[in-house]
């Protein structure tokens, strides 16, 4: 078996210095977009000779209102910045609320499997060892699980200071010329993506090395304890994407309804009340959400990994390089990531819009490629030759070479996700073409078409995961699909700053319109939006495939701690179990869409209310009430995400206690494969809609111009499409995934109580 | 262990006379129906003094048009039927060679088991036992694979038959009063429910002795063959629901968009082009399509029971009466349905609009209550005390009992489903007039609220589906589920009677607005519209209760076949299967819903084309060109049924033969647990939009004529919804329960070749 070339001591030092380097690169791009000034000695600074070759075809179209537009733009930030972060710490007081708690939960439950007993008791993996009392489990399990709370929070935190500090300057970039307003607001995805990659990884390594003082050689105590960081992440995750999905889509769709179809004002218009609701919201939802979510996948396929490793060879035969070859990947990755940004923000330049699109998914397929050597790399110096992994009871030998194509298969199935993505939402392909031809029929046939694509759209990414699936279960059975998932989300700060970089652009355009640009500048934001959308479909394209691995992951770990050695379906508790967690993304979605309706409908009456009762609002001499509009989002999003969250939170809680484990295998397995369909035909459904307006609105050809103009039938028919679609792709679709993995996490950490304590209603 | 109570000469002549009772009753009511004369001797018979009494309300109101509207009634029905016929026909061109190339696949898979032998093979069960050849399984199943798909079309022949008798025969009743015009429908129904029921049990029954013949005390090769009847009466129905879905709704949206939308002329205008292929489509898809499906259920639930009946002490035993339970059930239930219609069209007798509904909830109550007196009786006397059933390998020990609770329990659950689907699909509750109340807001938050209904609606029949499971498969393995789900389809003509009465009635106010009778008429067709499509739901909901819990016997009966003791979710196997699975409904679902979309934009050019080009149409001196319609819905209709027919039908062969039972079996699982919840709420979401326009239509509460009246924004927001849930709850919705049943079926059959050659792939 031997061990692994790299040694103990040199993995103890390398998995930190890259976190280190990702935390520097991504403070140096931070660096880079904050030279860009906002407010009113902005206008100033134009004259000093450094970007004047860039404003030279604009100067005199600009003259006329810059010394209006820059202060209003530092306005109109500063106004976005401060609606999101006191609706985010509004928010995290609820989750402070429910970290204490939950994080109690844990400890009592985990505490009672063995009466909170302070003494050793027989290991599981050998009976003839001692480990850590079930006390110490409970105790570090919950410290983990508040410190993936934590760094969950975090990740989302700054993901939205940075997106509400590049926005504006986006906007003002895009007055030189559309490859700088791309620099800006990729760079600052960019520090978001990086940011959260390595501090998750920082995190979890010093966690680990601090538990380890403790645990010392019980690793399966030590790991079984790290899964409450997975845990915490994706709890805070769940809520961050439903509350945030919530806000901003009620205020989107309540700002579409009264001012694009009522009101026949664009998109973005300060005399929008909801206008500001709808900004501030791509930042919580969009931003501080998906951040939290993409940082809750990454949590727990480590801990997935880790969990399933401590009960290997490597664990067994305390072989910790081999141990970390989780981190050592998401380390590699993170290298990856920053030679892949450099292609885009210094070799290649942004010279057209039409750049834009390919520039991005360059991105894409540069870090993959590049990923397949990082990979092989870490996997030949990283990994014994030969070790064995445990597979529900069997022992099965893996090579290393073994675990490259996991990891290796993970990546590419996710490249093959990214890009069916893209071909079912990019309006640049026939199947939103199709979509937007059928407005011309009305609404009703618009979205007859955008269902029956979003159902399509699920067939290729189905075989892609499948793929992965039947490849790394082959080759190193629930390991392999640990890092299978893992190598999918290796490249996920580049994912993320590609992801980011969407709504960033979103809020720019916003800005621009508000601030009152010139048609021309609107026109590049709206450009680089546009590649947003299809990026952001492409980035909740990762964050499913990656959530089913994930969670199939989990699952295993969690039913081989359960100690059951299958899940027949043909027995009847698993077979009830999987049908009524086949139900549950339905019931979850019934809830979400139903809190984003009737808010939206709030917000429809408060938006037509300020317009009937404010005078001069129309004729832009009053100002809205931006304020009530943001309240009407935070209470709505505040109190309809608990619904929704009890259910994903208690659902394997209440099944494990009563039912017992097989029945809660069967959940967590009927809930992952119907999830996964719902999840990404709703992903899909939406940003095909979005775009194919898009489409319309750009009028970029023939077929398009036909459609159109802004106003035409054909154009109400995609707005109506786009409405519904809203809550589709933003608050259910997205939100599905956290369901999926966050259940299939906590069984995991419940394990050890159900059980034990599990099932009582059978054994009454 | 005893035998039962009723003597084997006894049970022989009891199914029997049961089916010829159901068959004489039906004709009984045929006979009714019949009475009610169309055509130009009607005008005469008026006077005759038989319905003077009725009509002297309205005789001065009438007086006006009723020489002209009387022979145009008669002339409407007979192009309807005349359509229908014509369509049918056709398709069963198609399904005839269909039927032969398939049934030639069947014999050649199925021979190839054993090299096409003629000589006796041990058996499965017992090894020291001879049984026939696989080459006489093969024939056998072919045998009745033909059988079951010619009593499927003949199901679904004769039900559109009388449907297309009745239409007219409704509209002429509902001059002289509701209740009349209630009976004439209602009847009509019970026409098709008692022929279809009563036929399904008399040929399986005359196949199952003929066979006999032939097999003598081989009853597993036997009963092995007689699924072939299941799988040839799905198959039909597949092509039927898909065939007869795309047709109607592709008319029915393509006459909506231009009719109600663009013309603003009112449904079922004659002026309509479309208008006929519309009211066509109603009897080849809701009455035929649906009755093949059924019929198929049926025919499937008695395959499953007896196959796995066959390998139980019933057919060790050879104890004929107790393998007949699942026959006598039926016979008990044509018996039951029999006195429950008596009470609708003798004992009540309907005054008033408000009665419709609950006369035909009444009989839902009425046949469950009788019937679960009927089920004790034949499981006291047609089950011997205690006997053993066979569990994957191990033996289970059953008392008769035991069998009374699992059928109830389906009985019940089936009930369940049908209340749960009325309360989200009827405009009396809050659910539906929450998503009228939602149209103010416009098209967009009507849908938002109309999918969130949807998924919502799965919740109650899901934990209905799970109770009946466990409590049946607990006490009787996978024989309980079987009879269980017969117990849900044993009221089958009652549920038929009042699922058929839904597309009678609204093709009779077809022909009251077409034949140009009086508002008041119009009125009273309306009013037994609205009432059948809550009905229409709740037989729908029935549909896909019993195809699940169908399926789930029908793949425990493969399971046991292809000689798989388990099924287990951590093998790559099993969950890549389980995972493409839970995709098919989506492939489907997609492959059907834009079918109808493309179909309708086919019929909406041309409607608009004849609008256009036809002097004097909308003025109505010039008369529409229906034959290009009609030619438009039989064309696409045949020619878009293939694929999603191909799926169903290749993928069990292709999985089977490449990937093995074992991947087959995930596959089954996941198809099932996925389809379930895209079918229900698929479904329930089409009616909830259906009967929302009706409530502001009807305009019956202060809150609903706030929203109307016709032609109002909101009300042009619910027909948005109507036109898109069109497909949804006619198409693809109720098609779905066939795949999942059809592909439990079809593996079932060639479960003999699978085992033997299937797994090509890994054998490699």
């Amino acid at each position: 078996m031997g061990g692994a070339l790299l040694s103990e001591t040199l993995s103890e030092i390398l998995i930190p210095v890259a976190a280190v380097i990702g935390i520097g690169f991504s403070l140096l791009q931070w660096l880079l977009v904050s030279r860009v000034k906002v407010g009113p000695e902005k206008a100033s600074s134009r004259n000093n000779g450094v970007y004047n070759e860039f404003l030279l075809d604009e100067a005199d179209e600009e003259g006329t209102d810059v010394r209006n537009a820059v202060p209003k733009c530092a306005e109109i930030q500063n106004a976005i910045s401060l609606g999101a972060t006191s609706f985010l710490f509004t928010q995290y007081k609820y989750l402070g609320i429910f970290t204490v708690c939950f994080g109690l939960l844990i400890f009592l439950f985990l505490g009672s499997v063995e009466g909170f007993s302070t003494n050793q008791q027989p290991c599981n993996y050998d009976t003839a060892k001692m480990c850590k009392p079930a006390l110490a489990n409970a105790l570090f399990s919950t410290i983990a699980f508040v410190l993936g709370a934590f760094t969950s929070v975090l990740s989302g935190y700054l993901g939205m200071k940075i997106a509400t500090y590049a926005n504006a300057r986006t906007t003002l970039e895009a007055r030189k010329s559309v490859g700088k307003a791309f620099i800006t607001a990729f760079r600052s995805g960019a520090v978001m993506g990086f940011l959260l990659a390595a501090n998750g990884l920082l995190v979890l390594y010093i966690t680990i090395n601090i538990f380890k003082l403790y645990y010392g050689d019980d690793w399966e105590g030590l790991f079984e304890a790290i899964t409450g960081y997975g845990l915490g992440g994706s709890s805070m995750a769940l809520f961050g994407r439903v509350g945030g999905g919530i806000y901003t889509k009620a205020a989107d769709v309540g700002a579409d309804l009264v001012g694009k179809i009522e009101q026949n004002i664009p998109e973005d218009d300060p005399r929008n009340p909801a206008v500001i609701a709808d900004n501030v919201g791509d930042n919580v939802g969009d931003i501080a959400g998906m951040g939290s979510d993409l940082f809750g996948s990454y949590a727990e396929a480590s801990c997935a990994a880790l969990v399933v490793a401590s009960i290997s060879s490597f664990g067994n035969n305390h072989d910790f390089t081999a141990m970390c070859y989780p981190l050592l990947i998401s380390s590699m990755g993170i290298v990856i990531c920053l030679i892949t940004t450099l292609f885009a923000t210094d070799l290649f330049e942004i010279k057209a819009v039409k750049d834009i699109e390919p520039t991005l998914k360059r991105q894409l397929i540069i870090s993959t490629v590049l990923m397949t050597v990082g990979i092989a790399i870490v996997s030949f110096i990283g990994l014994p030759s030969t070790f064995t992994i445990y597979n529900f009871g069997a022992e099965k030998v893996v090579k290393s070479w073994h675990l490259f194509f996991c990891v290796a298969v993970g990546l590419w199935a996710g490249l093959v996700i990214g890009y069916t993505t893209e071909y079912y939402t990019s309006n640049a392909y026939s199947p939103v073409q199709e979509v937007a031809q059928s407005c011309k029929t009305g609404a009703a046939t618009n979205v007859i078409f955008g269902l029956a694509l979003g159902y399509k759209s699920v067939i290729i990414p189905i075989f892609a995961i499948a793929s992965a699936i039947f490849v790394s279960f082959s080759l190193a059975a629930m390991y392999g699909i640990a890092v299978a998932a893992l190598g999918m989300l290796s490249t996920i700060a580049t994912g993320l700053a590609i992801d980011a970089y969407g709504p960033i652009s979103d809020n720019a355009g916003g800005i621009a319109e508000m601030a009152g640009f010139s048609h021309k500048i609107r026109e590049r934001t709206d450009a680089l939006d546009a590649a947003g959308n299809t990026t952001a479909a492409i980035g909740k394209g990762f964050a499913i495939g990656s959530a089913a691995l994930v969670s199939l992951a989990l699952f295993g770990a969690f039913v081989s701690r359960a100690a059951i050695s299958k899940v027949d379906v043909l027995t009847p508790k698993v077979f009830i179990g999987l049908l009524v967690g086949a139900m549950l993304p339905y019931w979850f979605s019934a809830m979400t869409m139903k809190s984003v309706g009737s808010a939206a409908l709030k917000m429809v009456e408060e938006v037509r209310r300020q317009f009937r009762d404010i005078p001069g609002l129309m004729e832009g001499t009053a100002k809205p009430d931006y304020a009530t509009c943001v309240k009407i989002s935070t209470d709505a999003s505040l109190r309809e995400m608990i619904p929704p969250g009890a259910l994903v939170m208690l659902t394997p809680l209440i099944v494990g206690t009563l039912f017992g484990v097989e029945t809660l295998s069967g959940v967590l397995a009927g809930a992952l494969v119907s999830g996964v369909q719902v999840a990404i035909s709703a992903s899909n459904t939406g940003g095909a809609w979005d775009n194919a307006k898009k489409y319309i609105e750009a009028g970029a050809s023939k077929a398009a111009r036909e459609l159109g103009p802004k106003g035409s039938d054909a154009h109400k028919a995609a707005v109506i499409g786009d409405t519904i679609g809203d809550p589709l792709k933003d608050t259910s679709g997205p939100s599905l995934n956290i369901l999926i993995k966050l259940m299939a996490v906590e069984s995991l950490v419940f394990a050890p109580f159900f059980a034990t304590h599990g099932g009582l209603l059978f054994k009454i």
